[in-house]
């Protein structure tokens, strides 16, 4: 069996390590457990590999969804080419972070007037998701847009698919041009194009298909209304391998592919910005959450390992988000980090409910309150996408290093 | 089919009235829409019925964990016997009431040693959770105790069981004796039982089957050890009826058969206060959800209605959290109450992920941009139990009323 523990972790005196220190060293850092620790260097050796393997002329954007702590957005603003926000409260984020507002691209399909109007104000492009959105948009006084587009083909075999389908998100294709003549009579100019066809594709064949259609896709709509397209942003979809013989995503034909439909793009599109929006993909594998044990316990025969963690910080690895089936996230014990497993455990968080579970039929070593639990690939969709508030547990910590 | 908007909600001027205003009054009141409104009239409407039903000698909990905002604990902590807490964020907020700490328990299979530490000094009943961690409360300082039992029964047709089968919640009772006997070792003193065996059971027959083993349960374990049991907590899973057609718990049902067993209670137990912990039950149908229509759109022939609410606030009525299937909550146009419907959509929330749907093929009056959506059922495991902080919108604003 694959051992699916992310790259770039170690052992320092038998314990697990995180950018060269011991994960107690992070926890007395912190102060306290549960902790999230994210490592800047393994998220810039991901953004080095995206950008050795991408051709050099596309533009790499980070979605501040998968991981808005302030401290991460600000670093970030200085790694990549823009920031991808979903609501005036990442908005606020990426413009702190120095970000040229003219890199800062804004989508979601229920904004608010008061969000519009701060994007506006503050020059970001805002990607329209509806006709309705566009008369609002014009109304509050934008005048330049991107359209978000609801593709006929999906990101095949992406954990969300999301386009191919009757969708809130973007404008169908269908009815693009006519949108796009609205706009002119609205005096509001079209300078892009963005669609997002799924998330989380293992399948470099997904990918690379999803890509080309969505070339085609924008090169036809120039074609049809001759609007000009200054940026194309491609969406992301890259997964990363969460689950025991899950396989990476094969960055390099993923890049192959791009350059090779880049060498052969129609003359409308020669002129456009190509924009790669990434998030879980760059800080997914880069971060680390780490519970303590608070109590161990035999239950009918069954092997208990308690945590004061749990799905109040990280309600994915519970499996309570977006999946059907539960799996286990990687997982460990850190204070003896590689030793023999000598015992098969239900690891479970601190919280009164049968949902919270982290990992299921884990194998250990010797495990003792007090110990320190990781859980993996907890870089991305983690304290900010679970219920903090729920049973008035503390919130997590956490740790950019 | 069966309608299945809770009762005590009428019309006012064409609008969902709630505690006598309309649905617009309240977010007038509270400055902006997303709004959970509680009618504190229909808690206290649900607690008589309970009391009611239930033979008078039984003492009524309410479980913190359901909706912990502090202004209805507060409230609560005046109208029910006692209160139940699952942390020591609970633990201050039922300490905060003027709640007896004898009446306050505190259950969860996660006790952190600074939580047992304010447990002991406020005085409040703890649950133990396991044979270690009744050790751990020894050590500091812990000399009274009940004994959260993992029985071997579950609570059938229950949305979650938790009796049954190997669990990190409770001492199976098999090891009670010698947890009870251990105690006695240590000077501590195990004065009271609490089972949960389920939640959210629909089934007046399951519920009545449950609160009877637990009773038997108790009584062989006070037969066997001679423990003295001032406090027995039958737990609670009275479910409610979240979905179309659900049938209400027959609560006149449930009282009569618990009357009858506690007419015929072991000499062991008859001095014993018999509790039933209810949160959900209590609070969950007062309770609605009032999002804004900010885009109506078509995509591929399904209308769209997109709100300014979302999972972040409402992650159960997404169906995300718990759930395998999901099904709507009860949901309206509350700004045309009780209109005839002319369209079906989908209404969904503002988050940029497709998980984010708040009612599928939902029938609606004419709703356009502006309007007020309202999501029933919504006074439990609402927004305490929602990701708030994903995707950066501002948390939900919450009204007693």
């Amino acid at each position: 069996m694959r051992s699916h523990i992310p790259a770039g972790f170690t052992t320092i005196d038998g314990e697990l390590g995180i950018a060269g220190r011991a994960a107690s060293y992070w926890v007395h850092e912190a102060g306290d457990t549960p902790l999230f620790v994210y490592d800047r260097a393994l998220i810039a050796a991901r953004i080095a590999a995206v950008r050795a393997a991408l051709p050099s002329e596309v533009a790499l954007h980070y979605a501040l969804k998968a991981n808005p702590l302030p401290a991460l957005v600000e670093w970030m603003g200085g790694q990549v080419d823009g920031l991808d926000v979903a609501s005036g409260g990442e908005l606020a984020l990426a413009l702190a972070s120095g970000m040229q507002p003219r890199d800062i691209g804004f989508a979601g399909p229920g904004k608010r007037d008061d969000e519009l109007r701060a994007a506006i104000a503050a020059g970001v492009l805002i990607n329209v998701e509806s006709a309705g959105e566009l008369e609002r948009i014009a109304a509050l006084g934008g005048r330049v847009v991107a359209l978000r587009l609801n593709p006929s083909f999906e990101l095949k075999g992406s954990g969300m698919r999301m386009g191919g389908r009757a969708s809130p998100f973007g404008i169908d294709v269908a009815d693009a041009p006519a949108v796009v003549a609205r706009a002119a009579e609205l005096g509001v100019r079209v300078t892009g194009l963005h669609v997002y066809a799924g998330s989380q594709a293992l399948s470099a064949a997904a990918v690379i298909e999803s890509q080309a259609a969505t070339l085609v896709m924008a090169a036809e709509l120039v074609a049809a209304t001759g609007v000009q397209l200054e940026t194309l942003n491609l969406g992301g979809g890259f997964g990363i391998p969460y689950f025991t013989n899950d396989l990476p995503l094969d960055l390099a034909a993923v890049g192959e592919a791009l350059s090779a439909s880049l060498a052969t793009l129609p003359a409308g599109l020669r002129d456009t910005r190509i924009i790669v929006e990434l998030g879980r993909y760059l800080v997914g594998e880069a971060g680390v959450y780490l519970a303590r044990v608070v109590d161990r316990k035999v239950s009918r025969g069954t092997e208990f390992i308690v945590t004061d963690g749990g799905l109040h910080h990280q309600l994915a690895a519970s499996g309570n988000f977006g999946t059907v089936i539960r799996r286990n996230y990687p997982i460990a014990n850190a204070s003896h980090f590689g030793a023999d497993a000598v015992m098969t455990a239900d690891v479970v968080g601190c919280l009164c409910t049968p949902l919270d579970r982290l990992g299921e039929r884990v194998a250990l070593p010797d495990t003792q309150v007090g110990d320190l639990i990781a859980i993996f690939m907890a870089g991305a969709y983690g304290a900010s996408a679970s219920p903090a508030a729920f049973l008035g547990h503390p919130p997590a910590r956490e740790l950019l290093v």
